[in-house]
């Protein structure tokens, strides 16, 4: 038998055109000759759908599909990520993967363990199933699950959140494979995570395991595809690209009276998204504003390539590639403007929007002060020369100047402040907004995590935008992840990497004049922010004063945070929708 | 035996500043003659705490704050809600009710039904209990509930959310009373259903029900207070005023051998906050920046006061007083700033913030463009004198100006458009943010939730602030309460209320040239965001095209809403923390 699994890129609530999406890879993967197909989680609504959920046309949209999908699944069967009304008297739905094939439905699993930290609201909408379900199809048992079902496991590692683990069941049971479809959003180095632990499953459970997941940019979530297969040894099968739509293909010889362990062949291939049939495309082209840009800078994966998984620095590059064309798109744009100061966070954000939309669709403004460098101007020209994107001077001076004079009466006596540093901010700001109001560009913000932590950035300022791609980056990596983009052309200049940074709203400014050294702030942020370590622990590994500050820092800027633009999480914990902490507030930390 | 039920306000994350108050409240119940003194839900923390419960500390430091409760509750117990750690294996903590006495824990509730709709993220943190807990205390058997698991019971009303109904089972036991902790947060006419409810189970389980509620505003929630009272028979015995702190006690005849129900005396009083003791309002004031407003606009409340509750925009004006204080001031701010148009959404939120802060704390700016009418801005001067409040006059023009020869040139052979509109609105939110960062003002945005609802507001222009007031009011609700407001004092002049409502971004600009009529307007909108109809109920109410714009109109404008100023919550459903919409989607309404 030979298995699809799915990458594919869904827009959030778009039913019709996910529906659609889904139908021509049932056609290809029925001219491939596989004999099962499956999507990845909720792929009929998108993932996260959200309140969408509360839509009963929605609801209603999509049984339809489901119903239309099934009729059209003749030779590949499917197995099917949507929200199925549940019972009254409890949630409204259920988290479900149903196995359609010629106009029925064989099975539904209901996903049983909900996910409801960081990122994650399932159990707001989701009633849970009890158990995994099994469903013999062509002679093969399979047992049935949903992303989170397999993520509570000890064979290798487990969440401490559920009393239960659905998996233990089929240590009786023995299927012939688990099947797994799953929304499992990007982080640093989860994809490793997740094939070692998926690997251990298999053979601890002694079965194979077939793996689907959701890729594309939803909002703040970015999601890999990456879909794999293991045997009941837990050796890789089949392994798909991370960041890339297309179909993977496992073949599997199944003999009359099959044993309930069965070995695949070792051969797959990966198919581009091309042979998903134009159908699809152009009507993705139309949905998405005339612009999907070709996915060029991806290569097509060997066998041999499998193993090795992208290095840190690599996956997160692509992962903001991805996640800012997919935001940018699926919001209806197709042209980006962002402010080049010639430091390095607003060069690495203009080489990502350059790498995903086309140096043709992004507008680089050097919108210089009286303070300034002339290194600052050069450096954002070369950089704007360099990837070829258009460039623009605006030069902010007189209407910071205009500002200045109503600043002189109504403020009479009171001296320069941080009053006027943010003005010259908020002008580059409004011009950005008024270059996207006139010519229909996305604004994009170029802050880093570090400063969005501290508060070090201006609200309605530089922290102002349609999206803001590397808020999820602190300025070390931001360092590392450019250098990395430089590793496949040499496009920032090397000054960029090599001045100290500063805002450049008053003379001789420097970031440091504000904040503690980067190294050690970043570190500090990562045990306070994404480890979530406690004061007692921070005062015991860092420099006391310099820790203290930061928790200070970070607690007294949420309002700040509140208004940000949305950014691309690619940490453990990203600000945003994972991490929800009141504004009015004194968090007593002892 | 004598009840006091708190009604106090706490700030959120403040363990030591929120136990000092309870332990106030306790010494005042104490002299007062009390044996028992409820607190709200989630006391110790204040609500909603969100993610400050992740962190570690502030668990350990509940802990301590309520071992050193229990030692400080000599004389009067306490029934105290706090968040307590849960058994490893699930979530990692229980929403607790916990009667302390003489040092000991006498016995404790962990809430059964955590809710989880709208702004409610309860299932994130806490492991839910499994039954009502009883308790006998000088020999009466009370049982123990917190707010949500009394929410669903038919004898009323139920939620449909729910399998259990943890009542059911009192129904048998028949308790000498039900005590019941919330922090229910207001909507308008919540309150009256609330009585409502809670008198029926009162009566349906002929049983004493006693309820105290959290008062105050926090981030985006107003909690009403309104603590209450009932007898077997579902007569009100108590009732606490809305919006206002302080306890109110009620008196409970207890016989040797006391009968299962027993009868109330109908007889109780409230008391001012000032009684609560020097001791906490001085350490209020030091946490608060050195400033609490006196709750002066509220008069002593008698028992022959206690059954009309106040009428809707009554209510609705008061959560908004409290809820603009509360933020203001838990934020650390005294003064606030804002524009001052000629309109009536600026002129409410200027009498809002008179009425919360003091005239003298607030600061009106008019800042008329060259389209602005004479009576704008002769509007706004007398608005300003009648409210007493300071006001500013500054002119917009130099700086537009400015911009527009910056326009000149980069968008050459472009026609005006909305560019040139937003351009004005942000210049004024430029300056208001000024006056911010000068004087240490937090500048108060003042659009309505029609506006915000169809995006007919400009993001980093009049969209900005610390907070947004009215953005929970419909424009039509506005002239109501403001109306309600002119009844106290007329403060708002008559022409703001006849006036066409315009933006005067352009010549001759009203509001009707880009949207439905208001009150058409305002009826679809409470159809599709607060009901939650969908497409085929709206068309059906109203007109299509009408209606299709509407929906069109809120879909497409999310991105604006995720960077909008946090909004008071007055209605069932509000933009922001309760209704999570992703914003890179497509919503299929059929």
């Amino acid at each position: 038998m030979k298995i699809a699994i799915a990458q594919l890129n869904f827009l959030v609530g778009d039913i019709a055109g996910n529906a659609a999406k889904i139908e021509s890879a049932v056609r290809q993967a029925e001219s491939a000759g596989a004999e099962l197909l499956l999507t990845s989680e909720l792929a009929l609504t998108g993932y996260p759908p959200r309140d969408i959920l509360l839509n009963s046309a929605v609801i209603a949209r999509q049984e339809r599909a489901v119903k239309e999908l099934a009729g059209a699944c003749r030779k590949t069967a499917l197995l099917l990520g949507w929200a199925r009304k549940a019972k009254a008297g409890g949630k409204p739905l259920h988290n479900s993967a149903s196995l359609i094939y010629r106009g029925k439905i064989l099975a539904t699993h209901d996903k049983i363990l909900l996910p409801f930290y960081d990122v994650f609201d399932e159990q707001r909408y989701f009633e849970p199933g009890s158990a995994v379900t099994l469903v013999k199809f062509k002679n093969l048992r399979f047992a049935l699950t949903i992303c989170e079902d397999i993520w509570n496991d000890k064979t290798f590692w487990a969440r401490r959140n559920y009393r239960q683990n659905p998996l233990e069941a089929l240590r009786k049971i023995m299927p012939d494979a688990c099947l797994n479809i799953s929304a499992s959003p990007y982080w640093v180095d989860k994809p490793g995570l997740r094939r070692r632990m998926i690997a251990a499953i298999a053979r601890g459970y002694r079965m194979p395991v077939v793996y689907a997941n959701l890729v594309g940019g939803n909002d703040e979530l970015v999601f890999d595809g990456a879909g794999m297969a293991f045997d009941a040894q837990g050796r890789l099968l089949a392994g798909g690209p991370m960041f890339k739509e297309g179909l993977l293909y496992v073949d599997i010889p199944v003999k009359k009276g099959a044993p309930s362990l069965f070995s695949y062949l070792i051969s797959n291939h990966y198919s581009e998204p091309a042979p998903l049939g134009n159908g699809v495309r152009s009507s993705f082209v139309t949905c998405y504003n005339k612009l999907w840009p070709p996915f060029s800078s991806y290569q097509q994966v060997t066998n041999e390539d499998l193993t090795p998984l992208p290095s840190s620095v690599a996956q997160i590059y692509d992962a903001l590639v991805l996640g800012l064309r997919d935001y940018v798109v699926k919001c209806g744009f197709s042209r980006v403007t962002l402010g080049l100061s010639g430091g390095i966070d607003s060069a690495l954000v203009a080489a990502i929007a350059a790498d995903a939309l086309g140096p043709g669709h992004v507008l680089g403004v050097s919108m210089p002060s009286r303070y300034s460098s002339s290194h600052s101007k050069k450096d954002a020209q070369i950089l704007a020369k360099n990837l070829g994107i258009h460039y623009w001077t605006v030069l902010i001076e007189p209407v910071f100047k205009a500002y200045l004079k109503i600043f002189k009466k109504i403020f009479a006596g009171l001296s320069a402040n941080i009053t006027e540093e943010n003005i010259q901010s908020r002008i580059r700001g409004a011009i950005l907004m008024a270059i996207s109001n006139k010519l229909g560009h996305m604004v994009l913000a170029t802050g880093n995590k570090s400063e969005l932590a501290m508060g070090y950035c201006t609200l309605y300022g530089d922290l102002l935008g349609g999206l803001s791609p590397i808020s999820d980056l602190p300025k070390t990596l931001v360092y590392q992840v450019a250098r990395y983009r430089n590793s496949i052309s040499d496009v920032i200049p090397e000054r960029v990497f090599t001045k100290a940074p500063s805002a450049e709203l008053k003379p001789n400014q420097t970031d440091q004049d504000s904040l503690p050294p980067y190294d050690l702030l970043d570190r500090i942020l990562d045990s306070y922010v994404v480890k979530g370590e406690d004061r007692a622990r921070l005062v015991k590994k860092f420099p006391k004063k310099t820790a203290l500050k930061v928790l200070k820092g970070v607690d007294s800027s949420e309002f700040k945070r509140r208004q940000a633009p949305p950014g691309l999480k690619i940490s453990h914990k990203a600000f945003g929708f994972g991490r929800r902490m009141p504004i009015a507030c004194k968090i007593e930390h002892s």
